[in-house]
């Protein structure tokens, strides 16, 4: 193992994130909000603490797929813990857990929260919501990535990072330098996040609420910064919301091929699987929620619509905004949103979940078997895009989903020792694992996860961590053999 | 398709069955019970017909894999619709689709019951009973594997039966000849039931009491011949049938190492890592059960142990007999208890679920994919018990898995259109695929599956047969390849 690369990306990483805590230092001025203080000294830390790893000349440049895992899943609970002191050296969230909680719900674009009501996250103060909000932005595309972009690293040291932190089985090099590809993605990002902050604030937004919103949706994060919700805002900004939910999980190497126009190779199967996934569960709900209209809930045909539309958004992608209170929907609808909870977002895009790309991999895979069971002697391999999809990445899928049942069945183990609800605790972890943010039951849009213990709320950190990283690099954490000498 | 070969192989299946009704006609004859009259009408219509089928001289005797998936899956479904005809003609179940579900919840060995109390139940002629229970018997160690034993095929046809209608990964031949293999597993299942006959007669329960007992424990089945349960038993009879239905569980193959005196070999890898599990699943639950008496259930140390033994080795083992309402137990304990139905027992073994095996496979190749990250060099095969594990059986548990997952999924949304209670909803498919019989909730030990519509049924029918086939057989069935003309 190179420690010492390990360090000096991890300098790197404290110095960045100094940096990003000028959106709320701004914000603190502009309000001026005397929690200034924390976030101030939590930057001086950052940056003393950053300085500190970068002292000192690496004595090699060498590192393998382990150490860009291990940076991987280390960055990330770093960026977590100071992330976190703001929240704790000010007082508006009183207890450490609870606030590491909160900012890994909001790096790994969770969005699930530990407070408790919707007035008590409209009375925070706005840096304290802008930080939580940005934190969304930050997660979503990766901050190493953002790093690669402007570091002057070694390519395959870029290579290893850039397959552990972004999401999906495989990772596609738009151009031939890892370096230029994250790059094209941050400016994607960015342009489509300035997009939808332009469109909010046509809608009526203030500046404020524009920038939330938009750093919330483009991460897929799903942090409120009212007490209301999506449901007090206009049907206009509703759509735009929705719309820009979905776009943010479509795999952003489509929206280059766009750019380079591509145009029927940015609809991969991938993307065409996805939307038709999309269409198919908006109707369902949408059909299911007008027939059954009532007491609880009553729509007309449009709002049924509008309202299963932004939730299959919402969920789909993981980003957890709300406008109804789904839990009241039938059986049904809700069955349908914890499915799309597990199947998730495109790989590459900001979103969640499994993904689309490991479901269809994991499919394929037994269509190949039933086809080696009729006809054994004509084999043929399995291909997406009329690409073989080599058979490490089949493997590979197959270990993921295992490993993530286990982790799952173990985090179900461990909250329900907290919690009699077995629909409260199965989604949950479903909800953090797959990083939406609200669950069923005690953790639904009305809800929150307040009343977990911090051992459980220790294991929703533990698995936002997991769902974000997809596995491995934090398994490999938690791996002696990691560790060993060779 | 040689469909030559599937018209008698059927048509020897319908003979067998006809000699199956013997045990009701006779239980009949015994209790003086005028329903006979429905088992001796089913008795000749299965002899017609299997005459009928075994007409004509087969034109070619070859088969390959295709064939034998397709007879299997054929075959259970054959025979669980005869079977249900004495329930449906007699009027015991006056819905045929009832009918139906309670006879292929039979021959699965799951042992959910649509008959909505326990009086009902208590109610039902002995006959009626006496054949609920022996179909768990055939079904549990496979009514094809009992036909091979005494017909003459040719060996390669019954490799594939073989393989296809017995539980786990892979298949071992005990012996060289498949046919020997047959007689001699048929003869461990008959003298240990016979044992545990003889131990539950010694234990005070009536002969009808301890052959429907002793049929429903050796297939790991579980449907009850009383209103109450096993709870209205003696320690001593609830003790044995807790030893029976491990014992059941367990590989048969060890039991014939051990007759051969291979003692240590018995003992394999899955047959620990079984007995493991369920010693630390009976010591948590004791623990959890004994620390939270109060109100609803109040036990001193040594009840707790016996109720929590009792209740996971009935769940493990996939049988589902009661002695307690485990639905009133803490959310931990009712945790435990959901896991175990997706671990299920031993490969070879008469019960369900997924299969310790399967998860030591998956297991395993979670470790290999951590392994090649830390070490990408030295690549190790996976192996249990010193033999390797063919990179084809990783990937068949694997699709096993996927396809598990994606029927689970379905069933539970079609599922969810009848029943507003996630809880039920997902327990019930838990219970039914993996061959258990009680979920939890309204399908709970105190429940039934009586209050699902028809649609439903007829998907839990479904899920039965998915689980006991072990997903390909019934999938193939579904397949249209499989029916092309090549």
């Amino acid at each position: 193992m190179n420690f010492h690369i390990i360090k000096r990306t991890i300098g790197w990483l404290l110095l960045f994130e100094a940096m990003f805590f000028l959106v709320p230092i701004i914000t603190a001025i502009v309000y001026s909000e005397r929690e200034i203080v924390s976030f101030l000294v939590t930057m001086s830390i950052c940056i003393a603490l950053g300085l500190v790893c970068l002292l000192g000349k690496p004595k090699s440049e060498y590192m393998y797929a382990k150490e860009g895992l291990v940076i991987v899943s280390l960055s990330w609970i770093v960026i977590s813990i100071f992330g976190a002191l703001p929240f704790w050296l000010s007082g508006a969230i009183p207890s450490f857990v609870d606030a590491l909680f909160e900012t890994v719900s909001g790096f790994t674009t969770t969005g699930a929260t530990i407070i408790a009501t919707g007035a008590q996250v409209a009375a925070l103060p706005k840096c304290m919501l802008m930080w939580r909000s940005f934190t969304h932005w930050v997660g979503g595309m990766g901050v190493l990535v953002l790093i690669m972009a402007f570091l002057p690293l070694s390519g395959a040291r870029n290579m290893h990072i850039m397959r552990a932190e972004s999401p999906g089985p495989t990772v596609d090099k738009l151009v031939p330098r890892v370096k230029t590809t994250a790059k094209v993605l941050y400016s994607i990002y960015l342009v489509m996040t300035l997009l939808e902050f332009i469109m909010l604030l046509c809608g009526g937004m203030s500046c404020f609420e524009a920038l939330s919103c938009a750093f919330s949706t483009a991460g897929t994060g799903g942090f409120s910064w009212n007490a209301e919700g999506m449901g007090v805002y206009s049907s206009y900004l509703q759509v735009v919301v929705t719309v820009f939910m979905i776009l943010f999980s479509i795999n952003f190497n489509s929206y280059y091929l766009v750019l380079r126009g591509k145009i029927k190779d940015a609809f991969s199967t991938e993307v065409r699987a996805f939307l038709i996934i999309t269409i198919l569960a908006i109707s369902a709900i949408a059909i299911n929620i007008y027939l059954t209209s009532g007491d609880l809930y009553n729509y007309s045909i449009g709002e049924a619509i509008k309202h299963s539309a932004f939730s299959v958004g919402s969920i789909i992608s993981t980003t957890g905004f709300t406008t109804e209170n789904f839990d009241l929907w039938p059986a049904f609808s809700k069955a349908i949103l914890v499915i799309l909870m597990f199947i998730g977002a495109c790989a590459g895009s900001t979103g969640g979940g499994i993904k689309v790309s490991r479901w269809l991999i994991l499919g394929k895979g037994v269509i190949y078997e039933l086809k080696m069971m009729l006809h054994p002697k004509q084999v043929r391999k399995i291909s997406i895009d009329k690409r073989p999809v080599e058979s490490e990445t089949v493997r590979a899928v197959s270990s993921y989903l295992v490993a993530y049942i286990l982790i799952y069945i173990a985090s179900m183990l461990i909250v329900s020792l907290d919690c009699p609800d077995l629909e409260t605790n199965f989604t949950a972890v479903a909800a953090t694992i797959n990083n939406v943010g609200p669950g069923l039951s005690a953790v639904g849009p009305a809800g929150s996860y307040a009343f977990f213990s911090d051992v459980s709320k220790l294991v929703f950190v533990f698995d936002m961590l997991v769902g974000r990283l997809e596995v491995f690099p934090m398994l490999l954490l938690f791996t002696p053999a990691t560790w060993k000498k060779q």
